[in-house]
């Protein structure tokens, strides 16, 4: 099996600028930020999307999301934060990670809010949410 | 105080295609979806941004969106998924909102990698890091 780049990172046998580490989490910088500042937040037990991380891990891992994207905004001195990951599509590491980036008014980035489409209709919005309900 | 939308989402006094609703969660379709099957995972009480959403309904919360996250790919018939959250910059509505958007290769969304930029040195790198571990 080919080595997992935030494995070796998680393990300290790659470099990075580390952020946070406990006993479930390390949280590092992305060597291409958005913005300075931008973190990554893995699992140090491997797994590739959310879906596969354990429901145990799910409240503490999300709890460091939400300690570092509170410290990422005071130490850039941020108005607000970003905070994202993509399962499989532009998933750029197949190990689960969480992008913490610091946001300010007028930064430029224009986020994922072009283009946004509509439902033709309040049924086929309705038919779109039964799917779902019924894969829940 | 005006009234906030995701709140009367939540209790049922606007509409919206609900996906999923239990004590501490509501999900719906946004309404402008950069995807047909797009939801919006909200926290019933109001919270504002991320830092907000009490240590104890973190794990709730994020356990629903990855069940929401799993759902919505299945239901699309999706290859992967976005999940993101705004804390105050492009933040459209100022009630907590997890964004889950199915994915699927060449579907167009250019997502939030455009444009990177770099660190001049590790030291720099170092000293953003360093910061940022300072403010935990």
């Amino acid at each position: 099996m080919a080595t997992c780049l935030f494995c070796e990172i998680a393990a300290g046998r790659q470099p990075a600028a580390m952020v946070h580490a406990d006993d479930l989490v390390a949280a590092f910088l992305d060597i291409r930020p958005l913005f300075p500042g931008h973190v990554l937040v893995v699992p140090k037990q491997h797994v590739t999307v959310l879906a596969d991380l354990p429901a145990a891990d799910v409240g503490p891992y999300f709890a460091q999301v939400q300690r570092i994207a509170v410290a990422v905004q005071s130490a850039l001195g941020a108005q607000g934060s970003f905070v994202a990951l993509n399962n499989v599509v532009s998933q750029s590491v197949p190990h689960l990670h969480t992008h913490v980036v610091p946001r300010t008014k007028g930064d430029g980035l224009r986020g994922f809010f072009w283009p946004r489409t509509k439902y033709a209709s309040p049924e086929e919005a309705g038919d779109v949410a039964a799917k779902i309900r019924a894969a829940l």
